[in-house]
């Protein structure tokens, strides 16, 4: 029997709720599909400072590494925020993106039809967007030295080598050949070096994608274009910061930021989260709106090869919508039935 | 009599044509209200580069700084994007900022009500949305250093020191003294040093504002809440790249992106310019929209103090509009009549 090793880290806030949730699922598709998944929990974030005064051990790193996949809720809340930057939950994930080597961070924003309402765009300006985000995630702003700061100023340093800049381009154009063949590379090139070497890459990584098109936008105008028309887009590339804010704009535009799945990819082992975060002011109640990390879940299912228990929980997830349930943050929205985070997890591994 | 300096810069594409109409407004309000305006043309961007070979010659920089106010159309165009980049029109722009000093760009957001149904968001959403972009428009990583390229590895600097965002954050509040007095400062202070010194700033001088309420936002947030809930917003004060992508996604947002105007101030004088682009592929075509430039030439009277010239330019646009004038781009709504650039520069003068 197919068998995996999946790192469970549930993380701060709702993160135990939801990940409980996508586990039944995943639990449900195994058995039909004839696989096995072995999960091994690792603590990441406030959870992790709690226990170890570190909000990203080492031993979450190395269980990570040994799993053939990771998948993970979310971190963070108001009791961990004034500690100092290094002891903070987010911290403790850029350490875990960068030693796990998760350069591209993968961000489908996908239209549920029965929630086509939910958006604050018109419903004909967002029905039928289909596009997604490949934002580089180990680089960039983020992670560039020197860094510095005291009382009087503070700098930090964005930076791209050429092969962080290809090894991303081609992600994004292997993910534009499996969709509409167009890939939008979005930078600042009209002022920034580092977009003008950004550019340059991506234009020779296009070269072996001949059926690809490719066009360049500068990210002020994307950031408009994505609310004007977002469904001129297929595959967004960018960078790391310009990416951070582009898909959580994106989401929005979607209507479904409780909704939206992620992979990052790139090293031996991907992490699969939900875009949203911990909601610590939600947590423990029951509310919170599973289908997000259940998406996920069928992400990860997808890059382990099991594509068909990964359709399963696509379909099952489309099918309960049809039928009416809602979590409570869907609710306004035609719900038949008003549904808990664990009802919502087992209408969904039953029509699995 | 009053009497006022005008720096005139016409700049590229469609420049001339609006530029030319605001003149034709200002020109009747300042006789209405007893003012002279003197104008003297210098040259930016492309325009520049055909004659000076130099996108903002020194004659620009010292003309300008010899006036009371500038009015500035737009620049760029494909004519010379593939020029050296310090060739190239934007670079003139940028130069031109930073010799006049012109750190605080303001943009308002303005909703019109006859084009409420031109945003793509919904109108119950953007109904009563009025908000403003405070950017920091001469730091950060658009001017630091050190900056490079070589063909495999680029980087720039996002730098800032107190004394600059201080300066930056005066004028937030301030603006906000005279509007909703509520201040969100937009950061990335998880990530970034820079931010983390940013906030610090804004906190220290909001305690001279205790009527001001003040709010820190993500910027991968505040790209979400501008779509969500854009009525949330009072003043958004942040730095220039962060600007730069927010300013543009708001002026998307309520609908009217050729309509919007834009100040930079801060320095001995002030330029004013529309928020949109040089539009080249319409130059020359009389179809141009001049009403951005005309609410520019407006706040530039509110910053010569010559207020209720600038309110009847203002109320002379309102007007036009409830009327039924509309230029090609906003025709698709309730348009009476189609007219011309020319035609509506007339308008409104006559109007005012
Ligand atoms: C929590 C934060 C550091 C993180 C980021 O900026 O990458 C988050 O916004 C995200 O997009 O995953
Ligand atoms: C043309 C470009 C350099 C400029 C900027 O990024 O500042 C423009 O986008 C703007 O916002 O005025």
């Amino acid at each position: 029997m197919r068998n995996y090793k999946i790192g469970i880290i549930k993380g701060d806030g709702i993160g135990p709720e939801i990940v409980e949730e996508a586990i039944k699922v995943l639990d449900a598709v195994a058995s039909k599909e004839g696989f096995n998944l072995e999960y091994n929990e690792y603590l990441l974030g406030g959870a992790a400072v709690d226990v170890f005064d570190n909000p990203c051990p080492d031993e979450t790193i190395k269980g990570s590494l040994n799993s053939d996949a990771v998948l993970f809720g979310a971190i963070g809340g108001p009791k961990w925020e004034s500690l100092p930057k290094e002891k903070r939950p987010e911290s403790g994930l850029l350490k875990l993106r960068k030693s796990l080597g998760l350069f591209a961070n993968i961000r489908p924003a996908i239209i549920f039809d029965e929630l086509v309402n939910a958006s604050s765009l018109k419903p004909e300006v967002i029905k039928g967007v289909d596009l997604t985000v490949v934002r580089e995630l180990t680089g960039g702003i983020y992670f560039g030295e020197p860094r510095y700061k005291d009382d009087n100023k503070a700098y930090n340093t964005m930076i791209y080598t050429r092969d962080e800049i290809a090894r991303i381009a081609k992600i994004a154009f292997e993910e534009a050949m499996k969709r509409k063949k167009k890939v939008t590379s979005v930078d600042k090139a009209n002022v920034l070096e580092v977009s003008e070497l950004w550019r340059e890459v991506v234009e020779e990584v296009a070269k072996n994608y001949p059926e690809v098109e490719l066009e360049h936008m500068y990210v002020d105008n994307a950031a408009m274009q994505l609310v004007r028309d977002p469904k001129q887009f297929d595959v967004i590339l960018t960078g790391n910061i310009f990416g951070d804010i582009l898909s959580d704009e994106a989401s929005m535009i979607v209507g479904s930021i409780g909704l939206l799945p992620s992979a990052s990819i790139g090293g031996k082992v991907g992490l699969f989260e939900p875009i949203h975060g911990s909601a610590p002011d939600i947590a423990g109640q029951g509310i919170a709106n599973p289908i997000a990390t259940i998406l996920s879940a069928a992400m990860m299912l997808d890059f382990l090869n099991e594509t068909s228990a990964a359709e399963r929980i696509r379909n099952a997830i489309k099918e309960v919508l049809k039928e009416g349930y809602r979590t409570k943050d869907i609710a306004a929205f035609d719900a038949k039935e008003v549904v808990t985070t664990s009802e919502m997890g087992s209408l969904i591994a039953d029509h699995a």
